[in-house]
């Protein structure tokens, strides 16, 4: 027996070395990029080594990890919120943005913009022990579908992207999301579905309040903004959470701008990518004119900053995980 | 040769296994109740089992892993640094709590309580970018020494509680720092002294603000409070950084109470520990009268509850590392 299984260690060792860590990337630009600094970054011996507790990699999450159209997960779990909150809220059904939300009117909902969004986000997020929130959405990520795919959010996550975080991590990377969505929004799933513990996870939040509710401690989510981890805010969040210059990032917007640029400007080897949705046939094409995700500082200096543009249609083979059948 | 080396393998295997984890804790009962919990949490089938990911240990700072008398040690470094930046502020001549540090008194300087800290940590710590301040930390703490022992600050840590840091590393906990100090106060040396990475360090903060300047982008320091990571701030600042309700934490004053109280009153396994100074002659010995670190209801509570209470004096071989020699 002995040879046969020494054959097949051996065997096992040649295929794990010649597998392809990134099967659903195309042979193109961005693979070869990604590939060559993380083989620079982590060879003994490279001028471009990176001890494994500076191997900090930072990722965008709507947009760049799954999908954003036609809006915001999590402006859909906001509007099931509404929905099921209205009974306890009568005023709302005059009063806008909520009547707009009950009426299933989501473009009148969204039209005052941010301000509407952060409203209906305090009505709907607050009030609840952080306990009872993971609950809240553990129960509507793990059940409700996408109105166009039809498939679990969960679902709509990117295959080229799940591969490359798994990759980083096998090669001692640390991976974070550092996105504009809710901190507690995306830590009760973001482990399950993107191998990133909640201590990994940053994001924009509100205050808390610890307290003892009859002999039992719990946080209590207060209506009131704590940090808005967007644009110039994502820098500052890195700095608050990692305490550490990132030495990769990925977005797909201009509110990954100074986070790219955060990234990017340290000394020693660094990279940094754009996701640019260039499918519409697999996923949605929108870049410099869109109401989500807007691109046009990135697109038009990326480029010369020497960031790598990923094009979804001609860069990834495949799109969403369900592809991988 | 072959013999050998299997026997020498053989005997280094024997040793790690035999070799006491916590050479530096008498065998009294917190160690007993450390080791057990340890076992308990960690062994496969165990009932008590808790997954690698959730295995999240937190532990206070001053007093709990290095001394914190006769005052904070970033107390010293805010004396120095305003030493220092005297000449630019010729108004702290005759301005309180500053003109009292400038004359030598620190107990007129730190008469205004915590205003009067928080008023000088302020105007010391802000106006510079995170690299800068990271240097100035840097630079001091590498050369400042105690004024009664005349150590370096980072040789009066707790030896008993590195190998407990240690001890909980090795047996995949991840270990967390969480401290009313300031966090980038001690993020510069957490993880040369103590193994704790940036990312793992949460403390109290000012808000900070990302700018390009000259084409640079920098972090800058700004004089306004963000965060108090003290008493039921702790498990908020928990909640924040981690996201996830730690199974061990260890403390030694009152405002550790409700972080202790947060991660026992979870369910399933969960130890907390309280480090009682009770040696007068090896380091210092204080508890309910203190003006740091004062112990009171934790003293009263904390046997109830179940949690461990160190006695320095007779559960602790030795203080400081340079007693292992």
């Amino acid at each position: 027996m002995k040879p046969l299984i020494s054959f097949t260690l051996l065997l096992l060792v040649f295929i794990a070395h010649a597998a392809d860590p990134l099967p659903s990337w195309n042979d193109t630009a961005p693979k070869k990029a990604i590939t060559a600094f993380v083989e620079k970054t982590t060879s003994d011996g490279s001028a471009d080594f990176v001890p494994p507790a500076e191997r900090i990699a930072v990722f965008d999450n709507d947009g760049t990890l799954w999908s954003e159209q036609p809006m915001y997960f999590q402006a859909f779990f906001i509007f099931d919120r509404i929905k099921q909150l209205a009974p306890q809220h009568p005023e709302w059904k005059t009063k806008e943005p909520f009547a707009s939300v009950l009426k299933g009117d989501a473009n009148a909902a969204l039209a005052g913009g941010e301000h509407a969004l952060i409203e209906m986000a305090m009505a709907t997020h607050a009030g609840t022990t952080t306990e009872e929130f993971e609950k809240i959405v553990t129960d509507w990520i793990t059940t409700a579908k996408h109105p166009k795919t039809g498939k679990l959010y969960t679902e709509m996550v990117y295959q080229p992207m799940l591969e490359l975080l798994a990759y980083l991590r096998a090669n001692g990377f640390k991976t974070f999301i550092v996105s504009g969505g809710g901190i507690e929004f995306m830590r009760p799933w973001a482990e399950r579905v993107y191998g990133i513990p909640p201590e990994q996870v940053i994001g924009s939040s509100i205050k808390t309040k610890y307290e003892v509710r009859d002999g039992k401690p719990v946080i209590v989510r207060l209506p009131e903004l704590n940090f808005i981890d967007d644009k110039a805010g994502k820098p500052v969040g890195i700095q608050q959470h990692i305490g550490r210059r990132p030495i990769m990032a990925f977005g797909n917007s201009d509110g990954d701008f100074q986070m790219l640029e955060w990234t990017t400007r340290g000394s020693g080897p660094r990279l940094a990518g754009i996701i640019h949705h260039t499918d519409a046939e697999r996923e949605w094409a929108y870049d410099r004119k869109s109401h989500i995700g807007q691109l046009n500082r990135g697109l038009d200096e990326g480029p010369q900053r020497g960031w790598i543009i990923v094009d979804m249609k001609s860069d990834w083979k495949r799109i969403y995980p369900s592809e991988m059948r």
